[in-house]
């Protein structure tokens, strides 16, 4: 019982976060596949996951006031639609790491298929919502992170 | 790494079906909490895997025409807040059984505590949208269930 | 140019508050309908709508600190389904007005139709989450309301 | 009365499409602003509009199985956050017209400053998922559109 209460985890491996989910009915619409703003909370969900595997504590920091991810650029790529029932993963990988931002490589894939393909700039930000230098430890996470993808 | 790709699924125990989730930023809203709207879109991941648990296939029904569950009403008292990050449990019981419809009790918990308690009635409904009886082995499934959780 | 600029607001006819809007894609879904859950959205629209239309600043006293409405009860039957591109109303109704809290009776309509009929019961909560009487001046306000709906 | 139950329909100035939306609570997320996600809903919303305005009929086309549009590309910029309770605008302008899509360049507006600006490609899909030829009629309406705005 108690594996039964906990919510799904993803992790990395060699790198490259993976993180898998369902696809509901919440996440379709009238033309029968995935609508096409919902990827994009898939690709936060995966985004969360992988800040927490790193032991980066999000809530923590929006409510000590300290700053928090926003996202400031979105390039995506639709080439299949996913449909109600489909298990999807999410898989992540750190490209490049600035003082203030981060650009992560985010593809939707099914089984062997990229449903979608998408390159995320997300921008530390201060409560005030101005581009804030990322905390020391997060940006030696990533790095980690990073070198393990590229080898 | 076959784990990690496998989304996650709750299941019953004692004819109680147990699901759990993680709360992200998609399901808060500016009130810091999880948008009472969300709470009904928890609740219908729950439902959906415990039909799959039931061996029911609801997007073969659908793409077959044969019928698709609706939901006829809800009642649901909101009693605590969740926010980000929260992992939560949807615990759900079929509490009636008719012809062409069920009552399903569900309660949003967080550890030992009570967050939403809701009643849901959902309807089969033809192709058409008019009620229709739920297949027989649907029923017995329901029927199983019902009598573990009453033991 | 002006009035394309400015967003849709309902108003207060003889006591009852009308909401007008479209069934876009995001409130559809693989059933071809509007998702059950987003009725709940329309709802909240159209409360948030009923409370400017009133003078009642939300986002004022949510960033004052003062409280904001949570909803602590729904009870929703729905009798029709809405389809993409309806043209939808809301009709909203104060039935109770409490210490701290209202009932308002909402109602979903596409012509004629009642899609859908809800009773919904909203809380005024302190900025730490506790029930808290409402302002004075929003219960007068609410009270005017209920009464040109009586007559 | 017949006004208000009129939704909010936008509208061609000189080839630019405008439509007008207000944010609410369920556009938000904890961190105070509208989640990144909830700005393609506003986006499709536009578009859907913008069809409408031209006399294209999405919904028969659907149901007809004429086929659909699908967003195939994304590109989009946030450079400030939208609020509960603001006013905002989506300017729409088709930038290119192609046999089977279109590329509509969008941009979220609040007053005078822009807080996310996109360019969104559209490829009009058969029944079964494949591009397909938009209707004659319909490339000529974006051609007459497009023309409007270049002069």
């Amino acid at each position: 019982m108690e594996d039964l209460d906990r919510p799904y985890e993803g992790a990395f491996v060699d790198g490259v976060h993976r993180f898998a989910l369902r696809v509901y009915f919440e996440d379709t619409d009238a033309g029968g596949v995935v609508y096409y703003a919902n990827y994009l909370r898939f690709l936060e969900r995966a985004r969360s996951d992988m800040l927490r595997a790193l032991g980066i504590d999000q809530r923590g920091a929006l409510e000590r006031g300290e700053g928090v991810y926003a996202v400031a650029r979105v390039e995506i790529q639709y080439r299949a639609s996913a449909r109600l029932d489909d298990a999807l993963s999410i898989v992540s990988e750190v490209r490049e790491i600035r003082a203030a931002s981060c650009v992560i490589q985010q593809r939707v894939i099914r089984g062997r298929e990229i449903l979608a393909d998408a390159m995320v700039t997300v921008a530390f930000l201060s409560a005030e919502g101005r581009p804030r230098r990322q905390p020391r430890a997060w940006v030696a996470a990533f790095e980690q992170v990073k070198k393990g993808s590229a080898e």
